[in-house]
């Protein structure tokens, strides 16, 4: 199968090619850059010298959508809601790593991204790529919103006890560590190496654009509007995300409940990886990988469940889960082109 | 005055000296390592090659209170409650920066420290050394509980709100983020360059000997009983923490309201700075120096007041706080010997 | 193909891992480590949780013998040297990563390694596993003495140019750079993070063990006895080595000349990239990977040419060409198991 | 005396700030910044609020000439040679910290910075600033041509060798290892930090600036002319430069001769420590401080000298050296405002 990236500068297309480098089904036989064109991808991304020599090209739709069946959007926000509609009316099935399809309110929408919504009809198509838990919705879908990094690691951390009404909604607070990769290959004073090394940064309190996505996938698993508080971080590392959750928890849950809960939950999901207790992950333990892993911990003392939740947020994060849903709805193997150990140290 | 260092090796003792090597009234004449003693200074911390050139000794208190007037303890837990008393019964000032004098509870400090406590009349003696909060009680004793690190961010973040009723005590949050340097000098795996490198971790969840001691001072300030919910992380930098801070207001209290607290509560205190509306401190602004940046911000949406207080750790942390007090036992300019800026970047 | 790893703790173990995890052909069997025996890999590498479930045993040379065909040491000097014959004497391949088999002369072993070098037998049989430039002897050895990682990288950018006569000889000055995992994984203050962090230290300046082994190779492939200058440095990342070597031109050799030696040199080997004229290469554009980056500079003003060479330490430098060499021994494809883009960023 | 910064938002300026404001004599009252006139200091550097909270201004020279005595210059290139003669004339004496003055020959300036040289009797006026060599003539100008870092580091670790005659000079090889802070605040992804963590990178072989700057004062030095080869890399960290110098000695001259020389040479001045034998300074231990620490290490193997400098790159390679010229030139002592302790770990 032929599949294409369109915006190839970014870090999300450099370890999308990188895993469709190493997949036994799909061949990437398209890169579009619109600042690059004509220039080959080795020339911008060296590490892929011999490996990738592709010279990026320019969109035409129709022309690309005969000799390819699939496409992955690495590009920024606003660009593919004006360009999944002819996609998907030359029949090319699209993945999405951008945030304009994740959310179903337009209304939401505009109030957090501050730009027009895309247009309905295709809000409504669009399948929300949480791989473990919309897997059967996947398979059947034409359009992939690829979640965010941070909903991500947060809801894989979250559903398993909200789904089960064991913590209360309204009390859940996510804080987010990120690497400096999250924040893309652009130019600013945030991912300048002076300013950032040596340096914690929280940002965007209480305003980032993953707090509808969470709180839109968090309210339909607990079947009631739910409102989170999110506060991220960036650290000095180049790859990773930790989000630290904690929730009252509703009952008399103890240690040994959540973690039958989790390890029942995610069994048969084999990029979820839920650690023994008393065992939490650290970032480092997923890096390059799509393993997404989960510690448990619960506080008799103070009532409250900890979860910590981590994953390399270019790969679970980002292109990892592209592939996956690739895969899913291809009818693969959801490892296919994934099943690489993490890189340690 | 002359003064002391016990405990010679470890990074409490390098803060100290360094800054007690810029103090204009105190100087340091004695440094005591059991297991360097004969030992030049400068060739455990080349460094300070030239600028130290002290030998350190083995400890013999009545030899060395006849020439000193106070002593620094950066011991490991469990030495300084051995030592005080005689100190004390040389009339030498003890400013301790290990644990064993902070907890007024012996049942405390033996359940989170499981160590038997200092006697109880010495306890009793003890000031807690958080310098902004209880400088009047610092004025008067003989004998200083050096606060912790993450306890000096936190309190400084919290007492102005938790003194005035407006957040609900049993709603707090506290996601702590350190720096390597907070483990020490002594070798482990957890801080192993390759191992932290590019690596976030959570630990010691629930079970961190900081809790008690936050938990007794919020209680003193909010007159009733407080419980927190407390995560460390070690994040891969040497120096700096921040305690990102959750609690729900318990009013109808906006930005404006808490931000002309905060300015108010610390107008005269030189080395808090409250950030003006929207602003948050990093830990980089505040790099090598004694200050605490506290940054609020309310978010109306879900009723949190979130508070974003980062240290030096191993100064305001540890080594300048005790500077600090010294200061102001001794009826000094309470900036003495620490009035310089932050290094940056 | 069944293989074994020997010195299951160590940083060069978990790269074996793994790259064995992903081999077409070999399947890892058996892990030992002594210290270690009994526990689950992923106990001490939790990143492999679920990948490599593996008891780590003890070592019974007879009873391993009857199971595997190829054994790995990834065990410290002064250990294979002992147990490689009876290995042999089974039948079974050795690799080894350790220093016991790389000098041919016992006396240098002796004087740089300080401790008595191996059987002189064995010695004799073992083959320099430098794969690029010894693969004809490699196909037909049983023991493999696995490269020095300073010395992979620099053998790699100097013998096209030696070999043809082109520099000076004794003029070489090598200055190579390592990441802290170069190290291992044992504790010390040299891989303490808040002591590397920030921080540059050159190192056993004229004293390095590798300084035997890069002059025994290239004096071999100059035809002359060659003396190096070698100086090497720890910087403060995990992964890497940039070796950069000075030579004086020994004639009228410009930058073309240079250029297209060591691409006509290099051109049949997949894992040598000459980049182009006046393209360096970094050790981030390696990571991971098994692939020698080489960049040349001819400076007609002083006469010198400049190799600027990187490896991944533990990958070309170690576990990478371990795997490298036990696919040509077997007559597989060079690039089995091996052939993975490296991670960027 | 009241002195005023050119070039407000640099690096430079940040640490020229930073000593000023711990100055005895010096007082800075004016901060000049074209991009940023208007905007208060800390705002652009919030790590100086409440300690500089200065508002920064367009440059009138006459006006500024008539309230202050020295101005620094923290400017790109090609910027101080347009205005060093205004102010000479008002009669201000200039720190230029830019490379404008420091190339006596017009010739080399323009063939290495590719701009026009500055006015001939200005570049005649102008003294290079490298304190501990230049005391005498620095006394005496009021036009400073402050060195650059590489050079600072390198000339110092050179001088009493080449003075001597002990080393070849046309054999000396330096390799030069800076921290990512060297390439300044300006944006690039040079800086960018997932590109510059876990990497190292050479760059500018044989071409960069401060080539004929070491070579023009080596050639004084030696009394005849040396040409140098220099290899510059950046490396993953902010701070700190470390210069790898290699050359051939030219006699039977041993570790102690070489010792002794330096300890002599350098032992009335008190920002170079000399390291005893077989010990080498690392980047770390000068961080934040205007040492410059020297390690030597003769190899009778290869009959080569190699010398290890250290410094920290902001400090005695810009701002900090400007400091000490200002208080040489003003008969204050050498130190004032500059003996503090290196920040470790």
């Amino acid at each position: 199968m032929k599949v294409a990236i369109i915006g190839g500068t970014g870090y999300g297309a450099i370890e999308l090619a990188r895993f469709l480098k190493m997949h036994p089904y799909a061949e990437l036989t398209t890169i579009i850059s619109h600042s690059k064109n004509g220039t080959s991808f080795s020339e911008v991304y060296p590490h892929m010298t011999d490996i990738l020599e592709l010279p990026m090209t320019a969109l035409d739709i129709p022309a690309l959508s005969e000799t390819i069946d699939l496409v992955f959007f690495a590009t920024p926000s606003n660009i593919s809601k004006e360009l999944v509609p002819e996609f998907l009316h030359h029949n090319v099935t699209c993945i999405d790593l951008s945030g304009d399809f994740r959310l179903k309110s337009s209304e939401d929408y505009e109030k957090w991204y501050e730009a027009p919504a895309a247009n309905a009809k295709y809000l409504a198509q669009a399948t929300y790529g949480l791989s473990e838990i919309y897997k059967e919705e996947i398979k059947k879908t034409k359009l992939i919103a690829n979640p965010g990094c941070y909903p991500t690691a947060t809801l894989l951390g979250l559903i398993p006890a909200i789904q089960k009404g064991w913590i209360e909604p309204n009390s859940i607070i996510i804080d987010g560590k990120t690497g400096v990769s999250g924040a893309g290959r652009g130019l600013s004073l945030n991912v300048h190496f002076s300013e950032m090394n040596e340096n914690i940064k929280a940002y965007k309190l209480g305003a980032h654009k993953h707090i509808p996505e969470m709180e839109q996938v968090l309210g339909l698993e607990a079947n009631e509007a739910v409102q989170v508080t999110f506060t991220p971080h960036i650290v000095p590392m180049t790859r990773g995300i930790m989000t630290t959750i904690y929730a009252n928890l509703s009952g008399s849950i103890d240690q040994e409940n959540v973690q039958q809960l989790y390890e029942t939950f995610y069994k048969d999901h084999p990029f979820v990886r839920v650690r023994a207790e008393g065992v939490l992950p650290t970032t480092k333990e997923v890096y390059g990988s799509n393993y997404c892993d989960i510690g448990l911990h619960v506080d008799k003392r103070t009532g409250k469940l900890t979860i910590v939740s981590v994953i390399d947020n270019l790969v679970k994060g980002a292109a990892g889960q592209a592939i996956q849903n690739m895969n899913i709805i291809n009818g693969w193997k959801e490892i296919s082109g994934l099943d690489y150990p993490p890189i340690y140290p």
